[in-house]
């Protein structure tokens, strides 16, 4: 029996994040997917993850996983660049036969279609970039590439504060940037930048202006969306277009469900402007873990 | 029996604080009281409370305050403005006979002494703003005392990342500062400024500049630790100049014992810059909460 016809490609896909930064990477999911419908959950009462030892993270993924998959999800979107970079191979032990996929691969696999001098720059949070995960993942598929990875805490604070232009936002992406994209020595510039942080594409437009029109800008949530895609239609799991909405919703409001571990009024401020649309308190669900 | 002769004097001083911002009030206690020892202990898996509900504060507050309490502490310090802002009452229920200070009542003490126009501005994080803490604490004092507050977040980031003065920290205070100073209608301007978050006083320099010589800065560090000292005199509390060392330990290490829920790594590096001195790795105890 098909999994379509047992009734779980009508189940919704699970989406994971440390807070409201992945819903930068829901946004294009439901781009990508119209027909499906989301669980979306933000960590908020632990973020950031981005400071946090491997240990931990790990432990904080697999309990937010474990509540998704008690919702039943039929996928898991990692849209955590930190949990992608140190909890996936524990979320794939745990949930063998789950289709489970990280922003770190497919940022990776963008990158490298993008680079022609082979110099690849990665931004991220400390814990991402500390763990290696880009580095990985990009010279796991091309050996002869060269990575930089540079943590830029500081623009976790500027897009969830909203300084996303101006001065303060410009003078931090010279200073992280600057020395990163720089030739060093016999090496090259980097020619692509990976946007290894779900923060990070809402300071895109100073991004862009700092780092110049010869670096290609990647961001790993549509390559991420791509990827859920295409993995979904190989299982067979693709929701059918024009199902039913669930009893007692309709529309938007019954294709995604919003759930946090902490702050229904902050979540819904801060993730309007990264989700692009204006989220009500109401619409948020707070869950323990 | 007094406490001195059951040997309750001889015990540490614990302080908590969300994470190493404390460091800047154990600094100021340590100044203060010399012949003390402290346990001081960081929750740096859940760390910032600044973004949290005043519920999970509350929580995460008494679960550091038990583990503190459970070391056999002879008074608790909540060097955390979030967690002295909203957990303070939950604390003193549940540890009733523990001498127990926060930093916020200091701050407010020290704010009213300072004034000259009575009207008084204070900055923290999200939740210590929110929870009108500082607010209360002032108006109760002194009912005509006008109090302006306003949420300065990205300074927390700024302080972590040791971007403490260059244009990026300029321009932040500018953005900040100036509208919450500014005289507004029929009121004068502020004449008082309250750091009522611990990162803040690493951004001294750049807050005086741009707050100017007319407004007079309280960081409730200092007034936190001259209120311990009084306690702990009126309750027959202090230490005794000269006590033996603990066995097993020596000098300034003896004197100090520092813990944190994650990152011990992490926690000396920044934490460093907030104690003044250089800390190792190693003389982090890691602790679950």
């Amino acid at each position: 029996m098909s999994a379509r016809r047992t009734g779980v490609a009508d189940r919704p896909i699970g989406v994971f994040d440390s807070g409201v930064g992945g819903l930068t990477v829901l946004r294009a999911l439901q781009a990508r997917l119209p027909h499906e419908r989301f669980v979306y959950l933000g960590d908020t009462a632990r973020l950031p993850y981005g400071t946090k030892s491997a240990a931990t993270v790990v432990r904080y993924a697999l309990q937010a996983a474990d509540a998704l998959v008690g919702r039943g999800v039929k996928a898991l979107v990692v849209a955590c660049n930190t949990a992608s970079a140190v909890a996936l191979p524990a979320m794939t032990e745990r949930y063998g036969g789950l289709p489970l996929v990280g922003v770190v691969e497919p940022g990776a696999d963008a990158a490298l279609a993008a680079t022609r001098s082979g110099c690849i720059a990665v931004i991220g949070t400390e814990a991402t970039v500390r763990g290696g995960a880009y580095q990985r993942a990009i010279t796991a598929r091309r050996p002869g590439a060269r990575v930089r990875a540079a943590a830029c805490q500081l623009f976790v604070a500027l897009a969830e504060e909203g300084w996303t232009d101006g001065p303060i936002a410009r003078h931090a992406a010279e200073r992280y940037l600057r020395p990163l994209l720089q030739a060093r020595g016999v090496l090259p510039r980097a020619d692509t930048l990976v946007l290894g942080c779900t923060h990070f594409p809402m300071l895109r437009a100073v991004i862009r202006e700092v780092a110049g029109a010869g670096v290609v800008i990647v961001d790993s949530a549509a390559t991420t969306a791509a990827a859920v895609h295409r993995l979904l239609r190989e299982r067979g799991l693709l929701a059918r277009a024009g199902r039913p909405a669930r009893p007692g919703g309709s529309g938007r409001a019954a294709a995604l469900q919003l759930l946090a571990t902490d702050g229904a009024a902050r979540f819904a401020a801060v993730g309007g402007r990264f989700l692009g649309r204006p989220i009500q308190p109401r619409e948020v669900e707070l869950i323990d873990l």
